[in-house]
């Protein structure tokens, strides 16, 4: 009987944070340890290193995603034990979980099984206080925003449009749509308003994306908030709050080092959503990275259709990296699903499904191959698939020209990521001719189009009256210029959730359009968004415990 | 011209956190650091200490405060390195520092001058995130009882009945009356609600209270959250929230160590409301101290007719601590304001002014003699002060015979407080014969009664027919024996703020009345209680900012 994740994870003899960050050259005196085993690196070092030589950089996606999982984080950490295995100095960039969903469904999201990066439970909590900062200052900008507007409102702030929400690292329905400011006039004005859970917040993209504390500030301070009785923009500059939302920033910047259980060192770091945000760990902690280590694998949150696309078109642009190669994450089950098979019967093998699901796997290879990047297809295997059922894939792979490696760091850590590693440092030493799928120059529409036809599939796309006018407003506010982030369901290419495999010709329906200007993109929603999911009957934290020795249970 | 508190802060020279543990016999391993000059103590040690013999414990308390300042918590800071200046083995206990004020009117509060604690900005900000965590389990515990309601209600939660409020560590008037789930059945239950400050959430209060992670958890289990529709309470341990809480909060409840600027240890630990809770540090970082050394110096919110009331009737008896000293802080300043001399005139020499605002300190005084305990009056020095002045106050306490003595620690450090550190040990030795004002097993309303008429000086309480009957369901529901927690304006003896000096034989009006089931108090309201603040025209926060370096400037 396999253990659970967190008694793996509690097993773990771990070793302090100071000797991983010396096995890649980070002095002790620019790590800030948070308890023996969890670091913040110095924005000195970050500094210090940025003239140095880069490393390789190995992005993990995965096809569509479906309830039976693919196990894009778990095969991350495992392919950089298997390439720290393999002899090479290698490092790990993934986003921080958010502690919300953690009391809901979900459990962690620190990797799976042997290959998980610890301390399990802190990384799942508190960690290292990023996102209550995150939380902070974007409240802090919400109460100077209401204040402003209470205090005779010199702005002229349009109280009915304002954009800016509180946010909240929780589960919490109820409030998702609220009216604040009752009580009276000393109480605010009154307006309809909402929370959003804290990875939503713009404040985490531009955490994100920011490559120092000024450029955090100068992103704040362009973040507009709401608009004035005359469709003017109101900004958090002119609120005078980016100053002190940098103050309360200031550590959360700063990337987070940890390690796997195989003791490769890990930057965990920022994790904004990836439908209205680009869904990436930190452009800091991945640079720094780079700088230290010879490898550095990461990941991009949902499926490559979202993630990878916003990886490649918005990080790397915005960062000046140049990956060098992906590794596409499949399941045997996940494809049988996408072949129309039912959850309930994924342990049947059943060849003919997985062939009904694989033009999933191969639209999203053949969209990789768009952006000039080697492939590699990483099968996570689970113990019912079948030899029948792996060969579909394998014939599958060899006719596109992309190699393929079973993975099993789950059950085995990195020796389970051996094969994939040495594919992947092939498939590096091929080279990568790496470019975006489209130039800031088009405009919005044709941003969004390039995006709806060469990587959905999508024949047309349709606007919503209101996001046609708001498409016209942003770029005559001047932000035509920059990426299209889109908010699309991850479960199909289309935005029909219900359509698996690799639907075509469909029209990609446009709602709503907005600018998040301190991140510096346009976000476009093609569906309704949950940026503040709810708890479920019987939520996780009805299991969570902890005893009198803080040993916690229950977390996953 | 003196420097700033936060430019005196930044140029201290700090030691290392381990080297100032090791100064009082923490072993290093029992050190979790965050960063290098921020330690939380592990409650292995708190428990291997419990056994160990106890030093002598020194309350800081104050006159009715004014808006002129008495600098209590400087006082305390100033005595604690005054102590070590003289030899001793001194702590100091402080409380944590909420966020959101330092981002309205108030700027930080750790001391002032040349008696700080440090890192003053880290300590004003998220510190070790304590705060945070309080409001994330506080949080958990709000959404979870919303969504019991949404998923059936199988406990019969009355809506308009929910008594558990969210909180945020922010001054947002906006959230003080608010309305959540709206947006149709999928988005909760609509109802009327709030959000409080952090610092008002019983988590935090029972974090004070709590000696471990197990007592913690017992405490969680028993707030009470809301009522059925037929009035019978539900607990949070009905939604089984307390695991998941405790888990939230396992760090939380470590005593957080740093160091003044003259480099003696301080825990800086906890920090409830003086009004709706019991304004004292953790129970836990007071026992670990006096556990660790000779002498350790605490102090109690507002003046004394509510810090060390609270101080004395609840914490001390609740843990079992017998305070050796009191030192009530008083400014010439406010005395004069307490004799009626207005804001603008105080650094007009004005002896009549100060004799006049006399009957205040001396009711403070007599007060604290109820309790058995030495007193030493501590005069905080102000340049505008003048030696008639001095004599009247002097002259007062000879009569009253207490000692008194002038401290400067503000501009000196702790050799302007070495007379008061003389004279606090020399109270220590005379020996304290502390007993709290009243026995548990009184009814509340004689609870109430006897705090009034002995501390307050009122001649009557009169009750509002709501609170009436609250507390006879408060007793009904068997909660009769527990102290009381009064919140009453602090800038009066009475319920009236306008009253100052030592009013006597008025009504005092107590308006509603509610039972921290958790904390294990019941709270006694007086007046309106502002438990949400509000952002001044012009916050702190505008001018709050930080350089690529991580300088915080404009925090004081």
């Amino acid at each position: 009987m396999m253990l659970s994740d967190i008694e793996i994870a509690q097993k773990a003899e771990l070793k302090p944070i100071t000797e991983i960050g010396a096995s890649i050259g980070i002095p002790a005196e620019d790590l800030e340890n948070y308890g023996p085993y969890k670091a913040k690196v110095s924005l000195k070092l970050t500094r210090e290193l940025e003239n140095k030589p880069m490393g390789h950089l190995i992005l993990v996606t995965a096809i569509s995603p479906t309830p039976a999982g693919e196990g894009k984080t778990t095969t991350t950490v495992g392919l950089g034990q298997a390439l720290a295995q393999l002899g090479k100095k290698a490092m790990i960039c993934l986003r921080e979980p958010s502690l919300g969903p953690c009391m809901g469904i979900k459990g962690g999201a620190a990797g799976g099984g042997y290959s998980q990066v610890v301390p399990m439970e802190d990384i799942n909590l508190h960690f290292t206080g990023d996102l209550h900062a995150i939380t902070a200052a974007n409240n802090l900008l919400a109460a100077m925003v209401d204040n402003h507007i209470q205090q005779g409102n010199a702005l002229g702030i349009d109280p009915r449009r304002v954009v800016w929400k509180r946010v909240e690292d929780m589960n919490d329905r109820v409030l998702r749509h609220i009216v604040v400011g009752l009580g009276g006039h000393a109480n605010g004005v009154p307006r309809e308003d909402g929370f959003d859970i804290t990875v939503a917040s713009e404040v985490m993209a531009i955490l994100c994306l920011a490559d120092s504390i000024r450029d955090m500030k100068e992103r704040f301070a362009r973040i507009i908030v709401g608009y004035t009785y005359d469709n003017k923009p109101v900004t958090a500059g002119d609120i005078h709050a980016q100053g002190a939302m940098a103050a309360l920033m200031k550590d959360a910047l700063k990337p987070n080092l940890v390690q796997t259980l195989e003791h490769v060192p890990a930057f965990i770091h920022g994790g904004p959503f990836a439908n209205i945000a680009h869904g990436c760990n930190s452009v800091l902690a991945t640079r720094t990275a780079l700088h230290l280590a010879d490898y550095v694998v990461t990941e991009a949150g949902f499926g490559a259709d979202l993630g990878a696309e916003k990886f490649l078109d918005i990080k790397c642009r915005f960062a000046g990296l140049k990956p060098d190669a992906a590794v596409l994450v499949a399941t045997i089950r996940a494809l049988k699903m996408n072949g129309g098979k039912a959850k309930n019967e994924l342990t049947e093998s059943d060849p003919e499904a997985v062939k009904r699901g694989l033009p999933n796997l191969l639209r999203h290879i053949s969209n990789l191959k768009k952006y000039g990047l080697p492939i590699v297809v990483a099968l996570n295997m689970f113990p019912s698939d079948t030899a029948e059922e792996k060969k579909v894939i394998e014939d599958a792979c060899a006719e596109a020209g992309v190699p393929v490696a079973e993975s099993t760091v789950f059950t085995d850590g990195g020796r389970g990521g051996l094969d994939l590693g040495r594919k992947v440092l092939a498939a590096v030493d091929k080279g990568s001719a790496y470019k975006p799928l489209y130039d800031l120059s088009l405009s919005l529409k044709e941003k969004i189009e390039t995006i709806a036809k060469e990587i959905y599939g999508a024949g047309t796309v349709q606007y919503d009256s209101a996001a046609e006018k708001e498409l016209k407003h942003i770029e005559d506010m001047g932000f035509g210029n920059v990426p299209v982030c889109i908010a699309k369901t991850p479960a199909s290419f289309s935005d029909d959730p219900a359509k698996l495999g690799a639907p075509s010709g469909f029209t990609l329906h446009v709602r709503e359009v907005k600018i998040s200007a301190g991140a510096g993109f346009v976000v476009v929603l093609t569906g309704k968004v949950m940026t503040m999911p709810g708890l479920p009957k019987h939520p996780a934290a009805e299991r969570i415990d902890v005893d009198d020795e803080g040993h916690i249970t229950g977390l996953f």
